[in-house]
C-alpha cells in the first residue's frame, strides 16, 4: 500500500480513505475493515454488527501475536497475520494506530 | 504435506516422524515444531525452553482464531495461520490433534 510506504505519516481520515481506496482497486478482495486503535471498525464493507464480530476477533489476534512476540523476542516486530480457513482468507496488518483487514477470496496459488 | 491429504490417518509417532522429515526437505527452513493435543512441543529443531515459549504463543492464537471463527461461522475452519515478523514468517497448521509449526526464512515472492 503505497499510501502505507512513509511509516511516520499520521493515520488521517483522508490516509484511512486512500487505503481504502488501493485496496479496493485490488482483485479478488471479498471484504475490506480498517479498525482504529481501540479495534473499532471505521470504515468497512461489511454489515456493522458482523464488522464489529470480526473486529473484536482481530484485534485480539493482533494484541495476543504482538504481546506474546514483544516477550520472547523485543526486537522483532508483527507485520501481518493471515487466517486462511477453507472459505477464504484474512490479512490483518498493523499500521500504526490504525489495523488494516482485508478478506480474500483465497486461491492458491504456486509459483512455477 | 503429503503426510496430511489423508485427512483421517491417527497421528502416530511414525506420522508425525515423516511430515517432519518432509518439512526438512523444504528450503529456508529456520525451525519445525510440532506440539500435540495439549500444545506441548513433541518434536523441534529448537532449544527446550524456547520451544515452550513459542508453543505457548502458537497454541493460544490456534485456539483463539479457532474459537472466534467458530462463533462467526461455525461452517467455516481455520486451515493456516501466518505471522509475519519482520525476522521471519511462521506458519501455524492445525493438523487433526497435532499443530505442525514451521518457521521459515521470509522473503517476499511476488509471482510475475
Amino acid at each position: 500500500m503505497d499510501a502505507n510506504k512513509n511509516n511516520s505519516s499520521k493515520r488521517t481520515i483522508a490516509y484511512v480513505e486512500e487505503v481504502y481506496r488501493q485496496i479496493q482497486q485490488k482483485p479478488d478482495i471479498a471484504d475490506i475493515m480498517i479498525l482504529n486503535s481501540k479495534g473499532n471498525p471505521i470504515k468497512t464493507t461489511m454489515e456493522k454488527s458482523e464488522a464489529i464480530q470480526f473486529a473484536g476477533l482481530y484485534e485480539s489476534l493482533r494484541d495476543k501475536a504482538t504481546m506474546g512476540l514483544q516477550k520472547i523476542d523485543p526486537t522483532d516486530e508483527i507485520t501481518m497475520l493471515r487466517i486462511r480457513t477453507t472459505k477464504n482468507e484474512s490479512l490483518i496488518v498493523p499500521d500504526g494506530k490504525i489495523t488494516v483487514v482485508v478478506i480474500q477470496n483465497a486461491k492458491d496459488l504456486y509459483c512455477k
